[in-house]
Formats: C-alpha cells, structure tokens, sequence
C-alpha cells in the first residue's frame, strides 16, 4: 500500500504540483516540526466527536427503520429544514425546491459542471481563486479565464472590460463566473456590495451565471455582513454553494446547492446516487440539539484568535517590503513578496525549513503564480503560527539580503 | 414543500414512468396496507442502529482528530483492508491500487461513465436488467443495446451474435458490458460458470470492458459460489461493482470499484470530491467489532426465509400458466405471466388491491417491457409476503378468466 486515499485525494484535488502523499506519510508530517500553512483544513480543537455520536443515536432512536436506509427521512429532511432556516437569517430566502443538499461543496461544483459544461466553453474565476474548484472544473475540459482580485475582491471593472472586449471578438461569453465574495480563497477579501451589484449588472448585461462559493459565510470575524451575490440576485442568475465543513466537520461531507427551482430540479436528476442519509440525519439532529449560534461563535472566536496571533507575528517579524492583509474573516492570510524573492523557491526553503505552504501557481487558473503566498491560520495552535511567521520572515530577509 | 430528496430521487433513480413521491406520502404507503414487492431496499431488520453508534464512538476515539477532518485516515484506511481481505477470501486478489472505495456502488457506476462514455457509445446489458445502472448510463447520452437472459444467466450466445453482426456490419463495439453474473437484477438468476468464462473470452475477442455489478454477492441463499468475472479474468477487463447496502446498510453509502490498477487511477482523478471519512471510520470498525461472517450468515437467514416463503405461496395459490424462478440469493423472484395478461394493467389493478410492483418496462433498456414481474421479498414480513402473493394470485385468476 504505497499510496492512500487520503494522500491520492489532495493529489487529484489540488491538481499537478502537488507531491501524493500517503496517510502515513501525512501523519509522519504532522508528527514533525512540519507547521502547516498549506491547507484550508479547520482544526480538530473545533470538532464536535461527542455530540456527533449523541446526534447518530438520537437519529437512530426517532426513525429506527430510516436513518439507514436509502434516500432520506424524515430527520434527515429536518436538516434541509434547518439550512432554510439559517439562509433566510442570512437574507438568503428559498423554498424548498430550490435547496438540495449534496455530499460536500465540491459535489454542488461538479454538478453545476455536468448541467452547464461542453469542452468549448468558457468559464471565469478570480485569480487567484480555490484550487478544488479549478480542479473540479478543468476535469470538463473547459477554458477557465481568470480576473484579478483586490482588496475590494473581484476587479468588476475589469471584468467589465474583458467581457466587452470578448463581445466585439465575437468570442462567446462565459457560461459562469465562480466567485467566492466572503472571505475569499486563497486571498482573504471581501467583495465590496458595489462590486457585488456591478458583478449582479453584468450577469445580466452580458447573459452568464454567477456560482457563489460561500464556504466561510459563517466564518466572519469581524465587521458587518455583506449580503450575499444570491440574496442581491433578483433575476436567478445565482447558485449559491455552501458547506458545514468549516462549521460542524468536513468529514460528514455536508454541503448544498441554492438555485432557482428549475436549475435545482436539473442538479437533482444529474445526481448519480443517493445522498447521505446517515450524515444527514446525523447532522439534522446535531443542529437541532446543540446552540448552532453560539457553536458557530465559538469557533469564530478561535479562528479569531488564530488570524490575530499571526497578524502580530506578521507585523512585529517581517522585513520591509513584505505586505499582507487583513482578513475580515475565513481562514486565510494573503501576504505578497518582493518581485525579487522567487515564491517557489521560498516555498521550497520554506519546507526545508519547517514551514508547509503551498506554491503560489496552484490557485492560477493559467497555472501561472504570482508574488502571493496563501498562509493558512486554521490548522495550528498559536505558538506554532507564531514560529511559523519568524522562519519565513527569517528566510525572507536573507532571501532579500541576496 | 411539495416533494422530498427521499421522493425526488426515487423518481430520478428509476428513470421515467414512476411517481414522485414525498416523504411523507412514502411513509403513508408503508403504513397503509400496501405491500411492497417493488424495490431491492434491505429490511430494516437487518440495520444494526446500535452497533454503527459504538462503531462511530470507537473510530472517534481511536483518532479523534482525523475522523471528521477531509479524507481518510488510518481507520478509514483499515476498511479498504478488510474489503480487500473479503475479497480475497472470496477469490478476488486484488492490491490496494486496485480498489477504489466510493459512496455506494451508484458512484463507482457513475465514475465508469465518466471515464469511458461518449455520447456516441454503445454499452450492452443484460436485458431486463437493473434500472438503476440503466438510469445512470443514460446520462452519458450512449446507445444501450440489451442482451437476453435466461435461466443460465446471460445468453452469451446471443451476445455473440450479436457482437459478429455488430463487426460484420462495420459498428462500433460496445464500450462495456454491465452484467450482474450472481443473482442477477431483476431476474434473480445466476450466471453460469461456462457462460462466465464464454463472455471473458468474448470480451477478448471483440475487444470491450465488462463492468460486473455484484450487489448481492454476499447474499448466496443456496448451493456453491461461483467464482466472479472479476477473479475468472486474466486480461484486466473487468471492473467489479461491491456495496455493503444489503450486508451493513444503505444510508452509509458504501460501495467500491475493484479494477486494474491504471482504471483506478483514472476512476480516483476523475471523482469530484473526498470520499465520506466518517462513513467509512465507522464501517471500518464496524467490520472489526461484530463477526462479519455471522452477521452476513444471519442476514441471509432472513432473506432465505422470506424467499422460501415466497416460493412456497407461490406453488400455493398460483393459478396454472404463471411460472416463476428459484433464486440461489439475492432478493428477487422474476415472476412471468401469460401473454393475454397485460403487465401494466396487472400492475396497476395489483398496486389498487395493496401490492406495490414496478412496471416491466422500466428494466429494459429500450423501455419496451416483457412479461416479467420482479418480485422483491426483501422489504415485508413473512404474512404479508404471503398475503401478497394471495392478491397477485386472485388477481391473475380473474385477469385470465377474461
């Protein structure tokens, strides 16, 4: 068994570039001094292992003859009820027919590519943007154009200009821009709510759909909430993808699809097999039995705290020249080198150093990085990022001093 | 809400010509008197609830940080070796690069498509055959060409024909045929070991892969096993379907690919997301904590039962002219009636008396049904086995009268 599961998933998820790791190796890695700033994984401090086997049992005990059978309950449907709930206290009002639960996010994305992808489309992203959704969307062959990311998020302005550009070519529009407005990966940002109705505008200009990824939508840290692309859209342009990953546990696959009935309904029949009656469930009642606001709170305020701990790092250790943002929420720290440090070879020193990052050219939908380097807070324990932040900022000087 | 994910995917799983129906019109139905003989759903009876809560208590202890998290760990890991332990104790040596674990076989079906389908394909399948696979392999917009099936299994001799007219006349092989040699679904027959070995060999002469769905594998009711495609086959050219829907349960979604290493590889990089590590956490262990051998032992002891209570109801009450099989496992009696009757019109008078039955059509792949019924003793009681049996009976009695 030269290779698991485990190690052969982040390979196919994260695209070329990435070295298969196996489970053991992965474990031999985070047994080591090996700090990880690479990957968006929450961390176990906020999972709830207790509570999710009280949650199966009571699921068992209320429809004995269901929870594990094929297709869902009635508990399970408890938590299509639930997440209906909890989006309209965002803003975002649906029916039920517009909702379908899936086995993750990433099985909304790819089934959003199965609906509307042919190999001659195009499809636009940030750049840089989440690499599982380039990964999932490169596998329908499509060109991916990608538009520039600030501090205000997506470039509208830009945006603006390409797909103009693109008409007077004659080139055919994208099909979809994939977005993630909150909190965005790998970058940190917040779209602006006037970059939110430009990007509404244009989606109707210029006739393409807007897939809002919305992975750390309960994640902010601080400020007020912007509403969602989805809660915006007046014209259901928008599919709006979100996930208990970060918020409950990846590992019960958990994420859903709002969309405007007809999409939902095709979504539905694309699907190859049952949902997860067993997670589901369990998840309905784990909503339903513990306080999911003030859950959702808690792990706010670790993340919180994480992101503040490397922010003073960030300011008290790196050199001059070297800038970073700060997030409003999410997971990620964004932080930009000099043109004249190498990012990939910082990368690499960095490893050899004890400091795991990811290179910069994954999150390119060209494959092309640029000088910024996502830093990850939500694996690690304080004193660790604290470390972390002094070896490349140890690093960098020399590298700067060169 | 109108309708339920339950509902909705029913309606999506058996393609068109059934219902939709909610969750709460499905409960209705099962408590209502109507009896049913329709779907392959296991009995609740078999659903161990208690030991799948300490399974998921146990694999939470034993690695606390990793069972929630994305992908799996050592624990999950360890189901991948107990199917390949199983598998090999049941003739099928295979390494671990040739497994593939999946949620539920319906994904290793889907994942097959993906990887070899255009829509310019033909595919071959038992006809009747199981309308699930039928439902999954049209979305890939392929030619599905039915082949016949007979007390043996597969007429690989009509296939043959078949294959030889195909070549002569200048088409295209077909990409793969999906075949379910043991307790074959809808007709409950098991294919032949002469039979087995004939298609192997034509696969090589013609040039297509066999994808063998063996769902019901562990469930052998009576007489010896015969060895599966999978470990009769020396080219590679057979990709092996498993599940534990019937021997643990459905709502886990636990199904996997057995394959040659480089189709794995290529089925692994074309899935969408992360396999479910708390499903497979808890089976794992689950497989380790009860004797698996008894537990399949007592599973098919209450399948057995029911099916020699079917069959002796059957010999009982059935009027002259109806002729039905003996399965040696799985959970379907193929039941055919005389041509004056019509399928569809005994189906619906049957389903009005209290006897749910699915149309014949929706096996075939052309739609165009024959005079076969599937009867399902999996999901009722011992009386109310029988008492179906007495309605289908009194019915057949007038409809023939006529």
């Amino acid at each position: 068994m030269s290779s698991s599961q485990y190690g052969r998933f982040y390979a196919s998820q994260v695209g070329i570039g990435i070295k298969v790791l196996s489970a053991k190796e992965k474990k031999a890695m985070r047994e080591t001094e090996q700090i990880h700033l690479s990957f968006g994984d929450p961390t176990p401090d906020t999972f709830p292992n207790d509570e999710v086997v009280e949650a199966l049992a009571l699921a068992l005990k209320e429809e004995p003859d269901r929870v594990l059978q094929y297709g869902a309950g009635e508990v399970a449907e408890d938590l299509a009820v639930f997440l209906l709930e909890r989006a309209a206290g965002r803003g975002m009002v649906a029916s039920r027919e517009q909702l379908l639960v899936t086995n993750g996010a990433t099985e909304g994305m790819d089934l959003i590519g199965r609906i509307f992808l042919d190999p001659s489309d195009v499809i636009m992203t940030e750049a840089p943007t989440f690499m599982g959704a380039l990964s999932v969307f490169r596998k329908f062959g499509v060109q991916i154009q990608g538009c520039e990311v600030d501090g205000d998020g997506l470039r509208t302005d830009l945006l603006e200009e390409t797909l103009s550009e693109r008409l007077e070519c004659g080139e055919p529009m994208p099909k979809f821009l994939y977005v993630i407005a909150n909190f965005q990966n790998p970058t940190g940002t917040t779209m602006s709510l006037d970059r939110r109705r430009h990007l509404l505008e244009l989606a109707e200009r210029f006739d393409f759909l807007i897939v809002e990824d919305e992975a750390y939508g309960e994640l902010r840290l601080e400020g007020e909430d912007v509403p969602t692309l989805w809660a915006l859209d007046e014209g259901g342009r928008v599919l709006h993808l979100g996930t208990y990953a970060k918020v409950i546990a990846p590992g019960l696959r958990l994420g859903w699809v709002l969309a405007a009935e007809e999409l939902t309904a095709q979504l539905m029949a694309m699907r190859p097999g049952y949902s997860n009656g067993a997670s589901e469930s369990l998840a309905a009642k784990y909503c339903r039995m513990v306080d999911f606001d003030q859950r959702v709170a808690s792990i706010r305020s670790v993340y919180r705290q994480r992101r503040d701990v490397m922010l003073e790092a960030l300011e008290e250790h790196m050199p001059a020249g070297i800038t970073w943002n700060r997030p409003e929420g999410g997971l990620f720290i964004w932080m930009e080198i000099p043109g004249e440090v190498d990012p990939d070879a910082f990368v690499e020193e960095a490893a050899r150093r004890g400091v795991a990052l990811l290179s910069t050219s994954i999150f390119y939908p060209d494959g092309v990085g640029g000088n910024g380097l996502r830093l990850s807070y939500s694996q690690e324990p304080l004193d660790r990022l604290r470390r972390a932040v002094e070896i490349m900022a140890g690093l960098l000087e020399e590298m700067l001093d060169r």
